[in-house]
């Protein structure tokens, strides 16, 4: 039996994962059942790093979508529109579909899902997130017998890279950004990136996979790292941490009720903290659970070659269940489906719980540590450390450390902070992990 | 639909499967679909940590495997026998398996499996390698579309803890050892983990799958840590490195051939390599493969909890098949079956290539170092350092490290080493990676 696929796109993603499904020697043998039906691009005529037949080839996407003879559908485009419509429609023409396409699923995963169920077809989306990393499936499979507690990543490279080159080279963000648009790990227009929505996209899919509920991606709180400092980064080093963006989805269960927190932000992460050595461009996912305890998957989070490892094992799950089933699954797999339909209730970054990091300029006059703790104290604010760490153009530099306390308490006693004569400013504010 | 199972073993790990099974609130709904339709123990009177109906429970394991009612059959018994003949007898009785039993599966898997795939039915074994940590299945699935190059795991959490705690506390292995069986981290006979047995059985599973071919477990070189001494901890440490015992099998695809080696030895790991970090009971294991690179999965290797989840994951995942195919999978996904039937060509020890780095006692006279240069020399073996490290009786300490070489000609440049009476003895010998 043979399964014939339609790819939508031949980009980086599209290219590498022809360039495997074309080379299966020396690979899982399922490969060699898999036949490339159509292939649909902008340009026809671009020269490519693949030798795809040119009969193949075709700039008419919709006729892919709705091709009798193609069993799976593999969406390699990449942002909102036409990728979506493409996919409901093909969902509607009994396609199951693969795609790599987070920003879409954050988005339309709960239309897309839904339509897919009706239909009785797969969307697989193991390259969403972490790009070669296998974590949509074991989150999915292998990891379903626990009660997932926080699903915690770096899955933005492009930031991690950038934050890695800001702690090694002691630049700021600036020059460091601009280095990186030239090797390539950095867009032209950084913002989806640095700005954290990327990871929040990741982390909105995750979530929605480990907590079993939807979640609304505009809900999902969201933090970039355009403010991150060569100096927060030397005093986080001192304080004993390193500076992550970290994407976060925790949960909490009570007797009736289950509440979610979802939210994207440089994080001061402890050295010994297994993320805290991820660096560069790898992202590394870490999923606590009960009775598990604590897994990391590690690995490359872009790229052409393991971004196609993970679509093309996507493929192959299908093409498996194919198989086993003669070609017509009596059902979907409820592991491997997505049937959850209420929505998650996410906790405002009010209540969110955490200890913070932050930074002051102050007026070198006596009392301001004591003005400082007194503030905090009125707002039921712990602090651990206070610690005026140099001076900068005359001002006094202190690093405050806090205890866990209630995020909303905290910018309350920052906001009295600020109006004080003594603050001439506070640069930063982090959260540590 | 509703899936029985039936449980040979209520020990830790059955225990823990057990909780995870009568407790199902807050994990994969799926799990509501599952009964233990029986549990087969040697004490049926014995006071257990988890409650389970006392009709449920028998001391006569046959009489689950031929349970015509039971669909899948988890043995959580370990050793040789029974576990291997209620295995096949299950098989016989097609019920699907899941086992625990690294032993059974490294020794036996070829009959096991050939049984299955007769019979039509699963036998999973997640929970045989890396405890918690989801390995078994990304490597059947999710890194199928790669061609597999190496697998590199620190898979005995028992052996791990002992390097961990000798390196942190600079004591011998002896020391160490009794330490660890106060705790429970080691057996009172220590063997099949201080020898690297386990580590062995494992890393015939893992090398099976990812290289797509059977391995024989008693071809693999086989090497544990009785040796490891507080001063080579010392030593590798002044040279960047820190001692692990490793699992590895590495492929090397020709064009009509493809030989394995696989192996388990201590290995001086560089500080910062990501295997260099995992202490303690954890395991991680590092995949390399193209076009994906290097992935690396991390967690608790061992413990009721952990391994728990393991099992349970793939009861789940069977319960997913059945109930999607309405109770009758009309074959087996080929992505979850082992079909492969060739053995792998494994190559011989002495063909291995690799560093070396090898500790001396010598008497005090000019032109030791010299003589050791040639004799390496004479048997092409290259070095990259020779240092004087100390004295230790009297005696001259001195520290060799290889570029890669062929272990055959290492050998043999020992040997002839050995005879000269410069050289009093030879403490240690280890590999590099």
């Amino acid at each position: 039996m043979r399964v014939k696929i339609g790819l939508l796109g031949l980009g980086t993603v599209g290219t590498g994962t022809a360039q495997i499904l074309l080379d299966p020697w020396g690979r899982n043998p399922i490969l060699k059942d898999i036949e490339i039906k159509r292939v649909g691009v902008r340009s026809p005529s671009k020269s490519r790093q693949v030798q795809v037949s040119p009969e193949v080839i075709t700039t008419d996407l919709e006729q892919i979508v709705i091709d009798p003879e193609i069993d799976i559908v593999v969406e390699l485009l990449g942002g909102l529109e036409p990728a979506r419509s493409l996919i409901l429609q093909a969902i509607a023409h009994k396609k199951h579909i693969v795609t790599a396409n987070k920003a879409v699923i954050a988005r339309y995963g709960d239309e897309i899902y839904e339509a897919a169920n009706q239909a009785g077809v797969y969307v697989l989306l193991e390259a969403a997130v972490g790009g070669g990393i296998p974590i949509i499936k074991p989150l999915k499979q292998s990891l379903g017998a626990n009660r997932i507690k926080s699903i915690v990543g770096i899955v933005n490279g492009t930031t991690n890279y950038i934050l890695t080159q800001m702690t090694a080279a002691g630049a700021d963000f600036g020059e460091v950004l601009a280095e990186a648009q030239k090797l390539g790990y950095a867009e032209a227009d950084p913002t989806a990136d640095v700005d954290g929505w990327d990871a929040a996209d990741k982390i909105a899919i995750l979530a929605s996979i480990g907590f079993a509920g939807r979640v609304k991606r505009e809900d999902i709180y969201c933090e970039g790292i355009r403010q991150i400092s060569a100096a927060d980064i030397t005093y986080a080093d001192k304080l004993g941490f390193v500076i992550k963006l970290l994407a976060i989805a925790e949960g909490s269960k009570g007797d009736d009720s289950e509440t979610l927190q979802v939210r994207v932000h440089p994080t001061l992460v402890a050295k010994d903290h297994p993320l805290a050595s991820i660096n560069g461009v790898y992202n590394a996912i870490l999923v606590t659970g009960e009775p598990l305890g604590q897994v990391m998957f590690f690995g490359p989070g872009a790229g052409a070659g393991p971004t196609a490892s993970a679509v093309v094992s996507d493929i192959m799950n299908i093409v498996g269940i194919l198989k086993s089933s003669g070609g017509q699954p009596q059902g979907l797999d409820p592991l491997l489906s997505v049937t959850h339909q209420h929505y998650c209730s996410l906790t405002a970054v009010e209540d969110l719980k955490t200890r913070f990091y932050a930074r002051f300029l102050c007026q070198d006059v006596p009392g301001v540590i004591g003005h400082l703790g007194t503030c905090f104290g009125r707002h039921n604010v712990s602090l651990e450390s206070v610690v005026q760490i140099g001076y900068q153009d005359q001002l006094a530099e202190i690093v405050v450390v806090t205890h866990e306390v209630r995020e909303g308490n905290f910018r309350q006693a920052l906001g009295e902070i600020e109006q004080s004569e003594a603050i001439s400013s506070i640069p930063s504010v982090l959260r540590v992990l």
